[in-house]
């Protein structure tokens, strides 16, 4: 009798049929004799509408409140799954964040799980219940509710598989699992049968959104089995793993794209030391995230950098970076949000030479110009013109032939 | 400084404008140097709602997770309530039960508070906080959430100004306190300034709802000084207290009524021991709770037997009962829900002879006819055909001069 636990996200719990739904699932996971933990989001759009109706209460929103009144959307959906259940014929009892002793630590709105007490757990599971635990949620050393930030209930549920030593974690989504790239982009994608840790840790971050980074960093952390699948098919999804064989078979599992990318040239920056620190250190000091940097090399003692952001933050950016620009003393600059992100990863990059000139070379024979390229062990990166993303993922996919994946 | 507990229903909750409303009030009072523990219920209908979807799970609906279920919305208005709070520069914080150290025992659905740990409360006082507390919810020695039962944020209410030693606990409702007779019905009826607890009791237990009779229960036995007063007037409301000096201004202190009222009257029932037993552990054992019990007296070795129902029982009453009347061997039976209850309650008529009397006068004048007489020591209930149950409220209101309440 193995343990299994169990992520069922927003979607899957959206109503009171979706939930009787994966109910059913449950209930036939449990008839094979499994220990089943579950661990629910809120209902649908429950967190927004809460965020809605909070930001009617004034502009400064307390995030020890916040968190007070936003975990009561999984403690909602908990108790309803535990009542389905037993509805089901299926014991199940539910638990609060603090009542399944996670805690944490006091970092309202985004806190981090310090240890999990399980014995709690346990004593349910040996009782027979499906134990069923609102996500998203924890206790801080001041005894006081704490969230883990959107998209926590994935951390959640790798946390317990992790404490609990479970067999598997499977995170029940509204996607089949992980594909070798967007298949609204590309027809011929593939669904990855399994995926490593880092990959998937590349494809998160580059906006792959099935599991979040935190959750893959924890899985990795602990060594934790990680199924991505769909709760609406009987499909087996994508295995996320410590995969020791991967640089056999393939040198890129998959083609991620972000287009949420704005880019900003800083002209003629002098070459002295110290430069780039007051450049990002005022850019991180306003909460502006800086995704990928280039220095260009030195002429007569003056650089080029350029750099991207988060389309979003870039009205806010923009006079940052102008006041800059004067204070370094640099010449001029240029901005845009006319380009996006293009990225190949896969761990077999590392024992395969020749990856990125591969890369370049497909987006050069498609006539892609490349403005700025990023590299890590696994990953590499080209920032373009915005107009070109979609040819750009095509190639790519053809160049590696992901298509024909198994 | 004194510590004032205030308790907002419902209505009061009911949307953040009303909430707003109320923050402003708690300001106030706060502003005036007091420490406040403000009690919350769940905002308007959303107890109801949770109820309703709960509902289509299924048929059976466990009481523990119904409980984990609706705590919820007590946490929403709490924390909701300490965010606007907060906005309006009052420095203050939410508690759940659990953090408030109430505990109760667990009875889910209609728990009962064993104790209070009141440690957490005293400490945000001292931090100059004003502490909103969930009402209607404790923890179990299991450490499960239990719910006190509908109204039961009244109860919390109360039992915390017990614990904290509260100079006063304000119960903030929709009425501008208890009324000397429904001023739907009787336009002169006044609001009291103040009543005891016993007779607040018979008026709670005969419908007039604004406090619990378990928070009223609690009040007397702890000895805690109630007001009953509306959100929104600025009007002072009625005193629930120990009244010493009760017996020398008034026999009467207001004039109670009771629509959901059905009869039944068994004929010549053989007059042997254990009779009523059978009678009234059967209807006991079928959860119809009785009210007036009537026994005429004894002609031939038989009697007749009356009795009171609350209305909505009366369909599934009619079929045990019929079976009774076989059973014990009476002649036959009547009943109907075409009666009413009219009261007069008064610590006062303990020491003033003649309260019934003038009473049965004052129906008998009108040419009412009383079908069941039943009496505690501070109140008279006259069981009457239900339509004459304006006449007799306006009659006995004028009877006892309750209209020259100052």
């Amino acid at each position: 009798m193995s343990l299994i636990v169990a992520k069922f996200g927003g979607s899957s719990v959206a109503s009171i049929d979706k939930i009787k739904h994966i109910a059913g699932r449950i209930k036939g996971m449990r008839d094979k004799g499994d220990d089943i933990v579950v661990v629910v989001s809120a209902m649908g759009d429950t967190t927004d509408e809460l965020i809605e109706l909070a930001s009617l209460t004034g502009h400064d929103l307390c995030k020890r409140e916040m968190d007070m009144l936003l975990a009561t959307g999984e403690q909602q959906s908990a108790a309803l799954l535990a009542l389905t259940l037993n509805n089901f014929a299926c014991s199940s009892i539910s638990l609060t964040g603090w009542q399944a002793g996670i805690k944490s630590d006091d970092s309202h709105s985004k806190a981090r799980i310090t240890g999990i007490e399980t014995g709690r757990i346990k004593n349910e599971l040996k009782q027979g219940n499906v134990v069923i635990i609102a996500g998203f949620q924890g206790l801080s050393p001041q005894g006081d509710i704490t969230t883990l930030g959107r998209g926590g209930s994935d951390t959640t549920a790798v946390a317990l598989a992790a404490c609990l030593d479970a067999l598997r974690c499977m995170i029940f989504t509204d996607v089949e699992g992980v594909f070798t790239a967007d298949p609204r982009i590309v027809k011929e994608a593939k669904k990855l049968p399994q995926i490593s840790y880092e990959e998937m840790l590349e494809m998160a971050s580059l906006g792959a959104g099935v599991l979040q980074p935190r959750a893959a960093e924890f899985a990795m952390l602990y060594n934790v089995d990680v199924e991505v699948l769909s709760s609406f098919s009987h499909n087996p999804g994508t295995i996320i793993t410590e995969v020791a064989n991967m640089e056999n078979h393939r040198a890129v599992s998959g083609i991620a794209h972000d287009l949420n990318c704005a880019r900003f040239a800083l002209f003629d920056v002098p070459d002295q030391p110290g430069i780039a620190k007051t450049l990002f250190k005022t850019l991180a000091a306003e909460n502006i995230n800086v995704d990928i940097i280039i220095q260009s090399a030195m002429r007569d003692g003056r650089n080029d950098i350029a750099f991207t952001i988060e389309e979003k933050e870039l009205s806010r950016a923009i006079p940052v970076v102008e006041g800059l620009v004067k204070k370094i003393c640099a010449s001029g600059m240029t901005y845009g949000n006319d380009v996006a992100k293009v990225s190949i990863v896969g761990a077999g990059m590392q024992s395969n030479i020749g990856v990125a000139a591969a890369m370049f070379e497909a987006l050069a024979d498609e006539g892609i110009n490349i403005h700025m390229i990023s590299t890590s062990e696994i990953r590499v990166s080209c920032v373009i013109d915005e107009c070109h993303i979609k040819a750009a993922i095509k190639a790519l996919h053809r160049k590696f032939e992901l298509d024909k994946i198994e």
